[in-house]
């Protein structure tokens, strides 16, 4: 279950609230980016970055010398997936399908060095299955670069809304087509790298992601 | 052109900043979905939300008791499309295709009943174009119940990274096969809402979006 605080009860649509951990995990694992939310010099800043899961944490990584991955303050993560638009009878009633989840805490630099490791992995893994054992793992230097920042699954919402367009009874009786138009994320055919050097075949963990033409 | 300022000014990756104006509006009529950063009680809350664009100026809406909808603080509002999965013959150099935008500035409330009106036509032309002249447009109590806001695209950066993976030289002798997986939002057949009163067909509005199945 997924405990409730100030923050992350909903103060509006409550129906839309899911209160098992399983659909927090669902939703992060589905989506491949998030977004940060970080307050700088005193006004919010939003950036978009990946992210990968082990168990109940959450790991990020950039540059040493990004501005926005700093840790120590209290950060908002947010993901988004987005199903559908609600086409309503009226305007007012139009809405989207789509998967939220909202996830408040305090960024952690990790600092040992086989977390950091393992947090690398997860956001390669996250990003495309299978690939971190068919790649060359960072070096020394590359790590030193890196920094790679932990967030706790401890304080999340999640909020979901699925389903035709819900429109007022006396808008029934209008002429007009009302309905879901569905939104979906799909890969397309992968595009070898033209300076590959060598005659491979594009591997399973990639060509089996690809949306079947 | 897009002004630059200390938080519009790209720390990294310089080449991949945009300057164009119309690289912003491309971008931002292409997404559907905005994250909007604002600051709650001192911790930043992080809100995906829909938004329509009038020349220079975002519109977005929400009901009167939103809590993250509030006008006055700063905000930073960012929009993110994720173009494809950047498969490197090194961990480090995974990356991902992606246009995104920054957009900072203080939230307006619109008061004029005219500007709320055309910025909920924005808002809903954006999500279904075509759709607001098919529909109810909303009544006194539903504008009455509805908060607009208004964002000026004076202070924002873009941000754009296209192409196959760049190794490192030595990595290009690495057997692994490297490459993109480029990734689509695509729209699938429309669903009839089951309570559809009438015998109407899906609107040319909303067909041609479909994605050719």
């Amino acid at each position: 279950m997924l405990s409730t605080t100030a923050r992350t009860r909903l103060g509006r649509a409550k129906h839309k609230a899911r209160t098992d951990r399983s659909d927090l995990y669902d939703l992060l694992d589905a989506a491949l980016v998030c977004h940060l939310g970080v307050v700088a010099d005193g006004t919010p800043m939003v950036v978009p970055t990946c992210y990968g899961r082990i168990g109940d944490t959450l790991y990020l990584h950039g540059s040493t010398g990004a501005r926005s991955l700093r840790a120590g303050g209290e950060a908002c993560l947010t993901v988004t997936l987005l199903d559908g638009i609600v086409l309503a009878r009226s305007a007012f009633h139009h809405s989207v399908n789509h998967r939220s989840a909202m996830v408040y805490g305090v960024l952690r630099t990790v600092t040992d060095e086989q977390e950091r490791l393992a947090g690398l992995r997860a956001l390669t893994e996250h990003l495309a299955p299978g690939r971190w054992d068919a790649v060359r793992p960072p070096g020394p230097k590359e790590r030193a670069a890196t920094r790679v920042l932990a967030l706790a699954l401890d304080e999340a919402s999640v909020k979901v809304r699925t389903g035709p367009p819900v429109d007022d009874e006396e808008d029934l009786a209008l002429p007009v087509w009302a309905g879901v138009l569905p939104v979906h994320r799909v890969f397309g055919a992968p595009e070898t790298a033209p300076d590959l050097a060598f005659d491979l075949p594009v591997p399973d963990h990639v060509a089996q992601r690809a949306y079947p033409a």
